[in-house]
């Protein structure tokens, strides 16, 4: 669908790029970590998406002679063009898996490239893991609160652009059972859903002929859009007038569509009418502005709605647009750095790391991950990363490592998953979830701490920088 | 870039062309309306864009043989199947021209196509008018709060996917002078800027190193981000030292760049430091979370910043996330189209249509468009079109035609402008309206009426509506 190349990219990554080739600092290896500050949507966790699109596209990301040329046109070393002729990702990540739940503060993906590598895929690691994760997040909010209502994503056409093709990939992650997207639902094998706009209905003489018409050649599909001219008066009437038809051949329709208007008073009229008529079996799908929120309310008035279809407010992640997702150096030659901020908060963590989430002896999770120095051994205790009070005692947690080696030498290590895999996986790691992470309101904060050795090698390397401003 | 094809749409438009298609509905004209219900932003006017490309992708599209067999496996009729081997959009568009003001309720774009070629591109041209739009609005908005100061767009790593990619260049148009993104960049045609990372300076053993290196490979195009350590206890002493270096070369520091902190104190300390190093030609460039109230503020406080970065809130078109743009049919095989609602207000009107931007005798506008009939004479009113009370006397106002061909049987009619032109059109336009309608608060409301004959058409065909559903 996409055909991306290393200009991809902000044109730092290559203006940094240049001074690192001039000055013999290329092939210096670097560890970059992604991670984000906060949770989007004030949410209790995150769900991790956006992963494979990344390390396909990375495998396969080149410069085409026309990027040289614009390079050339913008002042860059003939050198640095040559050098970069060949160029190709060829750096080792390790990561969470994709469709893990995950949290603010930790490194969900960990980068281990020559310096030029590793800043040159800075902006479309974060373009898209930023985005897909805010989007399989949004996803899962209005899973949870779906029960086991089927959910369509029918955000293209408001969608952010070409975004929104992975917007409908992260959708499924997140839960989603189906999109109206037809190139995501192809490229992903995704189930496509959508049958009828009111241009549809008006296109005919009368509603009652636009839905046979429709129901003569979709009889397995047939979902009737009952709101074009007015819902009870004529659009569930003129529907369960064609059901009966549909039933003399054979067929069931399959459900009836309200966009507009008190959906949860036009659902319950409409079963109610729809189960008069004996038409117990045909579903009923609401659409038009639907948000978690919308459709938790709509659960408690015991709504009869059977499918949600949503658009805007999922593939745009509204409110918030954007995961905060961030790209630091936590070591460069072999030497461990850091960001230093005004707040410890904000200060970055060194050195290549390892997560482990911690569970009880039942594993259970208990609301804890902790950050460890890569080759770190036991940790008795983990500390709050900048709330200096704040400490917890971990070692008789059982312990599971979250990162894994994912890309060697620019390649990938494992085939792709099945987008359905990561959609399950998404599913049984949320179930593991307690509730009150879950929670849309002020959710209970899970925990991220620091382990002893990473603590005191972040606290060393503060103190060194002190003593060096001053 | 990307690789369009018809796909890249709802599943319903092809359902739908399939029923046409079986039912003789085939080549029957539709015409569909593209308008909006409420300016982004709460803004008293939308910048139009995302014409052109829509225009490019339009006269490309075509299903490839992978589509049609993904259209197989999900259920469609093999006669449609191949009816849509060489489909192609053969249809009319006129439109407003990329870069118009324009406004709620009006239609800005309108197709007039066979039915089903009329419906299958909908999604796509909702798609990118409505991103291209809010962000081109957004960036205009950010321009009118910063003067002459530069905008450059920082905003990849955080767009919504791809969409970054039409975000850079939509941004141009509303009033950005240039973007980090190097695609966009490239293929539009546009200034692209960025210079280092914090990375860089940590990955030097110290600052001054860094910043030498950088100046001595980029002499012309050197932005030292000064905001590492200590912004002005190291960053902007060692952005001063390197600049005077640069002096006896006969090279001149570009800017050093603020990314965190007061900008408003930063910014003012910096200059006094850089003006005291006589390095009065020093710009400043700041940077984080920057939005259109931010840098009102920072302007109001007189902060002496030269050059604005604009990010996440750009980009991803905060705090809407999305222009509510439709796209309606007016009408059918000649046969004249509403679609009704409960409410005047969301009823859309029937028919082609014009629109007339009225102005006054010496050409100022006055803050009105009327939209006829197309082929509609002189209305002496213009109408509310749902306020019944209110109407205003427009016959001797000047009229300016904003609705022209821009494709004639799927080819464009006009070569595609540059994008510099289409941003200098918006600069204009931009200029032509009053300042009570680009205030951030309250705007003023530009009026939208109807015409006498537009008026009637559409009563007469909601009383027929009426009589029929009585």
């Amino acid at each position: 669908m996409f055909n991306f190349t290393f200009t991809y990219t902000d044109l730092y990554e290559l203006a940094m790029g240049q001074v690192y080739f001039l000055n013999g600092k290329k092939d210096q290896k670097a560890v970059f970590d992604f991670f984000f500050r906060k949770n989007p949507f004030n949410s209790g966790y995150a769900v991790f998406a956006g992963l494979e699109d990344f390390l396909d596209i990375t495998e396969n990301l080149k410069f085409d002679e026309s990027d040289l040329d614009f390079l050339k046109e913008n002042g860059f070393d003939i050198g640095f063009l040559s050098y970069l002729k060949n160029f190709r990702f060829r750096g080792d990540i390790v990561s969470c898996k994709e469709g893990e739940i995950v949290f603010a503060s930790e490194p969900i993906v960990q980068i281990e490239a020559s310096i030029i590598e590793a800043q040159i895929i800075e902006t479309i690691l974060l373009n898209i893991l930023n985005f897909q994760t805010l989007i399989a997040t949004k996803a899962s909010r209005l899973r949870l609160v779906s029960g086991n209502k089927t959910l369509i994503d029918f955000g293209l056409r408001r969608a952010q652009g070409p975004g929104g093709y992975y917007a409908s990939r992260a959708a499924i992650i997140g839960g989603f059972d189906a999109t109206s997207n037809v190139c995501a639902g192809k490229d992903y094998n995704v189930p496509v859903s959508g049958t009828m706009a009111h241009s549809f209905v008006q296109c005919f003489d009368n509603e009652l002929e636009a839905f046979r018409k429709f129901a003569k050649n979709w009889p397995d599909k047939c979902v009737l859009l009952v709101d074009t001219y007015d819902t009870l008066g004529s659009g569930v009437p003129n529907a369960i007038k064609t059901a009966k038809e549909m039933e003399k051949n054979g067929n069931f329709l399959k459900g009836i569509r309200l966009d507009s208007g008190d959906l949860a008073y036009l659902a319950k009229e409409s079963r109610r009418m729809l189960d008069q008529a004996g038409l117990h079996y045909v579903k009923i799908a609401a659409s038009n502005k639907l948000n978690e929120f919308v459709i938790r309310s709509l659960e408690l008035q015991n709504a009869p709605i059977d499918i949600y279809g949503v658009g805007t407010n999922l593939v745009t992640g509204y409110p918030d647009g954007a995961v905060d997702g961030v790209y630091k150096m936590s070591s460069v030659s072999g030497k461990s750095k850091i960001k230093l901020t005004e707040t410890l908060k904000k200060t970055s963590l060194p050195d290549k790391k390892k997560i482990l989430r911690l569970s009880d002896s039942y594993g259970n999770w208990i609301g804890a991950d902790a950050v460890y120095i890569d080759n770190e051994g036991e940790s008795e205790m983990m500390f709050h990363p900048f709330e200096l009070l704040k400490s917890m005692r971990i070692k008789d947690y059982k312990k599971e490592a979250l990162l894994n080696p994912v890309m060697k030498n620019g390649k990938r290590l494992n085939p792709e998953p099945l987008l359905s895999e990561i959609s399950q996986y998404t599913k049984s790691r949320l179930n593991m979830l307690p509730e009150e992470y879950k929670r849309m309101e002020n959710p209970h904060i899970y925990k991220i701490g620091i382990s002893k050795g990473l603590k005191e090698k972040r606290d060393r390397l503060i103190e060194q920088y002190k003593r060096k401003m001053n």
